[in-house]
């Protein structure tokens, strides 16, 4: 990569598609490949991902969900068990229909989600009461053949994610398990992302297909766009009827299973880069990021080997985080500060043989470029203060692009504004999908995202129809 | 499941394909699907995988590997580009012709492995001397549509590795990365699967589809046949001349670098299965026992409470060790006994009433079925020796298998009978194709395994076709 090739050319402000497009590839994050809509997840944004799917499966594997692996490929016979989920998806499906040189007797859709091949098989080994609750989670890869535009990590046609599928034997049990699920989705998104989000309900017209009800996360980027994070899905009874999928209970008497299904992709990378990054690259949390502080020694020929000197004590000093140290002797100085801010490293040192003399070192953080000189004796701990630091100026900031982007719509006008003015608006929804629709057809862009769980729409007319109001939702474009 | 169907009804000694398809599916680790060849991997096996999978991984890391995600798709012109990798895998390759209702304008094919879909952008990536050594690895899904008799694990269409790919300046630099991939797969072999192999080179008829040369680690089966373990591959510069991988060195002349992969399969598991397992169920390693030691409560009604309550503090005594108690009301401790040694955990500890009285516990080993009893303040002490001494003693045990085994053939009438007694033979061989092809004409079931690294052909002639041998080899039924 020659010197002047290392920015980025585009601004955040001016076209955040272009901004991110150059960002993903300018920092070392993906490739394109041949295959539209298929990357490559290059080291740095894989060791992003591994450090998401350690704090998820931790937390899963302490509510006593437990990982397995179902084949990647589907009978069509099975995928079109279920009338909703097989509408929903086959138009996506990627079919192999040879092998080899032969043809298959049966075509095999590459999941695109795995109800239909995990449910037969869970409807065999739920026989009693006392096989339930039954909690799977798979790590995997999926494949969702949109035709739409792809963009990578936001609308990848192959993602990684984690799918998780419980079964219970009551309601009650079932929908407990969503505040559960959604807070562990939360806690990665606010401690380790820095992502703020609204959990709730979809609209009926925007639930998954084969869902009694979709619960989301849903985000807002300063661009104008909201975006669904992390959802769970209470399927109630709907695939236990298609799967069999039955138990006796405690009195003898045979019933249909309760189930839910939850995931959590790479895509939420991509969000997270929209999200923080600025015009100078990528900002990345501290807790994810996977290089914590940068360590650039500058020195001449006569000094190098008492700098390098100091710079290896300094990251044994601070080994309670991710140092690295960039000796490279091609490079210059400066240079090195804009690659490690392309890349977002939280904090950066710079150190040189007058910082030594004064028992000091330049610390500069990457949200905001602040600088300040910390003496040796004070660095570990003002590194740990200015983590936290970057971390809550993060989080802070990606609330209040959400906050303060809501307009309150009492009427349809309002909400017509809002999408207008690339806001939000919140407000009474009758919840019938016919309305969504014609909604739809009036404002171009519009949908519906969430209804948060503590709102309450009593007493409240829909701000579309005038019909008594379902819920109160927020309406914004959709990334 | 009901009680009288808990054990085995199949003898590993009376048939042990049959012995270890019922092994699988009783002790709750894999089910069939309706896809042939396509398995679930349930949770407890799962498990292990997780646990191997994570000391792999910190191994590689620790010598610099990065992992990265490439695509699950290739698309048919990239498969094409090295001859003898198309030739060796496009029997097997799984397509894709369809997405949605729409044929793609060109077929897809489901990753065999991964080279043809990694080296186009690899020599994007790798311009000069400073971008080498490059050295990565994928955890992920491969798809083989063999179409011979699959068995779960052993023959799976789809399974799950590790798949590393490095790439160096220099053919010395890449060689000597053998040593350091074989040392780490033996490492995890012998310290937590208790298998014992001996790595060595394939011969040339045996490499694999695109390498120079490959290397394995072969291993023996009691029933008479070698199995293949993990393997490495050093490519030279085959992959790199037909996907342009060049760098320019620091004389700033362009050359071809030079490649290795290697990998680990879901298949050792089988393997790890099908060694130590037993009449009585499976024998799992303790370090990669998902359940180390269970506790099981032997009690009247009148003493639950006194019993468990030891139970929960001797649990808490073990906690080093990864400790289940059994307290399921619903079935008997004989019951316990019989499935906790079908499913194979390392330790059983039965504890009653007057076991408490006494300060004691009686401790079962699974391996032996050796019973002690131990007082509670030697408990964890003699635990961490039993775990100890059953790895070795599983560990020795399939060293033996392989060792007692082995004829040293002089002759081909040697080689000959050591297949025909299903043991392996030992000799001096000229690595000709043809030499091996005409072998396995004359004698069915013949196949060369390995030749150890240390082994010396010096001055030695092969034994079937007396021309100059070029190495050692063992001969030997494959699995």
């Amino acid at each position: 990569m020659s010197e002047n090739k290392i920015g980025l050319t585009i601004k955040k402000s001016e076209d955040i598609s272009k901004w991110y497009t150059e960002l993903i590839t300018k920092a070392d994050l993906i490739e394109y490949t041949d295959v539209s809509g298929c990357i490559i997840y290059k080291p740095y944004i894989y060791e992003i991902w591994e450090m998401l799917k350690g704090e998820l499966d931790k937390r899963f594997k302490k509510i006593g969900i437990k990982n397995a692996y179902f084949p990647l490929f589907i009978p069509e016979k099975f995928l079109n068990k279920e009338k909703d989920h097989v509408e929903g998806f086959a138009p996506e499906v990627a079919w192999v229909t040879h092998a080899g040189n032969s043809e298959l007797n049966e075509r095999l859709a590459v999941r695109p989600t795995s109800e239909t091949i995990m449910y037969p098989y869970i409807a065999k080994w739920v026989r009693s009461w006392r096989d339930l609750p039954l909690k799977l989670n798979q790590w995997n890869n999926v494949v969702r053949w949109e035709f739409k535009n792809p963009v990578p990590l936001m609308r990848s046609r192959e993602f990684l994610w984690n799918e998780g599928h419980t079964v219970y034997a009551t309601k009650e049990e079932a929908e407990a398990e969503r505040d559960k699920i959604l807070g562990i989705y939360q806690e990665v998104l606010k401690d380790y992302m820095a992502l703020y989000g609204i959990s709730g309900y979809k609209s009926d017209r925007e639930k998954f297909a084969g869902a009694v009800y979709t619960t989301s996360i849903e985000m807002f980027l300063e661009s104008g766009k909201a975006i669904q994070g992390p959802d769970f899905h209470f399927d109630g009874q709907n695939f236990a009827k298609a799967f069999d999928i039955t138990f006796l209970d405690e009195e003898g008497n045979r019933q249909y299973a309760y189930q839910n299904t939850f995931a959590f992709t790479t895509r939420m990378i991509g969000v997270m880069i929209m999200m923080h990054g600025d015009d100078k690259g990528l900002v990345l949390p501290p807790r994810v990021a996977p290089t914590q502080v940068v360590i650039i020694p500058i020195y001449k020929k006569e000094n190098k080997e008492e700098v390098l000197e100091k710079a290896y004590e300094l990251k044994e000093l601070l080994k309670d985080f991710r140092v690295e140290i960039d000796e490279r002797d091609s490079y210059s100085p400066g240079w090195k500060f804009n690659e490690h801010e392309l890349k977002g490293i939280p904090i950066r040192i710079e150190l040189g043989p007058r910082d030594i003399k004064e028992s000091k070192a330049i610390v500069v953080r990457r949200d905001n470029i602040e600088k300040e000189a910390v003496s040796f004796n004070n660095l570990n701990q003002r590194i740990k203060e200015k983590l936290d630091s970057i971390h809550n100026h993060l989080y802070d900031r990606s609330k209040l692009i959400f906050e303060s982007n809501v307009i309150n719509a009492e009427k349809f006008e309002d909400v017509e504004r809002a999408i207008k003015e690339k806001k939000m608006a919140f407000g009474a929804f009758c919840n019938r999908p016919e309305c969504e629709e014609s909604m739809k057809d009036k404002v171009e862009g519009l949908t519906t995202r969430c209804s948060p769980f503590d709102s309450d729409a009593h007493g409240k007319s829909c701000v579309h129809c005038g019909k008594p109001a379902k819920l109160m939702i927020y309406f914004a474009r959709s990334y």
